[in-house]
């Protein structure tokens, strides 16, 4: 079976996804800092707590000490955010195959910029296809270089490649808007496509590519 | 005097900074897409609107239309979008000397970075430091190789450095956190940085760097 872990960070609960933690309440969760605070007041008895919980009350860090099977309050590493700190140990330690998550979104923006840009330092760039992110609007994933098909996700509308780095010989197969091997000098967002079929698929000859699915709220 | 342009694009109000449109009722203004439907309804006459209007009523469209100095419907080049059309047609017909860009935030990530990384693009790269962003907890702004001075704004805690390219030779003098002339390889934001004194001192060699301002919300 593989090793599926969700991983709440400290951003705005109205950015979450609807019923987040409800509908998710038995799968396996970790928390880093203030997330974790979140899963033991849902009654979520996460894997991994992570952070230094500089902003909880006593109470509350004694109820993340109680509720959780394992508790890392390390400093992160210089550079390192409680995110990463967290990532590389699911990685590491749970081998982790899958990674979502939630609670990256919608505070400051420095915290969703790290939370998107880390994937591409060369520790986590041979794991990048296995972190993905999400909010109430936004499904992120991420892509080195090859072929690929992804399926839309039935709530979404638009499909964005976003070009994270200078990429080469981009190809958008079967999109409503189409590219044969163009090549970007520079990071861009193809934003507002559209799948046109049930699938989409792309290649692309190097750098590091994230598809956002995304829709517009009501 | 300084042609300083305000431009509202169509993000969720709720992530605009505090009462911005009654702060900045005298300002001149600009408004793209759902942006402009939002000023002339808040009596805000924009000296352009730029956009399809697709999403807006009839009675929208003629109201956008009957209050604003100048409308631009031209469909957006490919890959354009409408941000980049109304920042070109700022900087060309009304020769802005700083653009203040509101709602670039809080809905669709793909808008949000392709907000963010228009600013690399041959056409704009020489004029990124005119280009600013605000929402209601951050304040960007991009700069290319050179030494800077910048002053901490006073309602904000964090100072971030996101390296939108790779990035050679950054030094920060005077920050919490301090680095000589150290070189990335890739993309990265380096979040939670603070002002030591009321200002902070930077320079880098190469690459685009966007700096972030930001605080947490109650």
């Amino acid at each position: 079976m593989m090793m599926e872990i969700n991983l709440l960070v400290g951003g705005p609960v109205k950015n979450w996804p609807d019923n987040l933690l409800i509908k998710k309440k038995t799968a396996v969760w970790a928390g880093a800092d203030r997330g974790a605070l979140y899963l033991v007041k849902n009654g979520i008895r996460p894997l991994l707590a992570i952070g230094d919980f500089d902003s909880a009350t006593s109470r509350e860090r004694k109820l993340i000490f109680a509720k959780s099977q394992r508790v890392i309050t390390d400093q992160p590493e210089k550079d390192d955010t409680d995110t990463e700190l967290a990532v590389r140990h699911l990685l590491i330690d749970y081998q982790a195959e899958r990674i979502n998550i939630y609670g990256a979104t919608g505070g400051r923006l420095d915290h969703l910029l790290a939370n998107l840009f880390f994937v591409m330092r060369p520790e986590f760039r041979p794991h990048l296809q296995k972190i993905f992110l999400f909010d109430r609007q936004n499904s992120i994933s991420f892509f080195g270089p090859g072929h690929y098909s992804i399926t839309r996700e039935t709530d979404k509308k638009y499909l964005a490649f976003v070009l994270l780095t200078k990429v080469a010989k981009l190809s958008l197969y079967d999109e409503k808007y189409q590219l044969a091997a163009k090549s970007f000098a520079y990071p861009l967002s193809l934003a507002s496509n559209e799948f046109v079929g049930q699938t989409a698929s792309f290649s692309f000859a190097s750098g590091v590519i994230s598809v956002i699915q995304s829709k517009d709220l009501k």
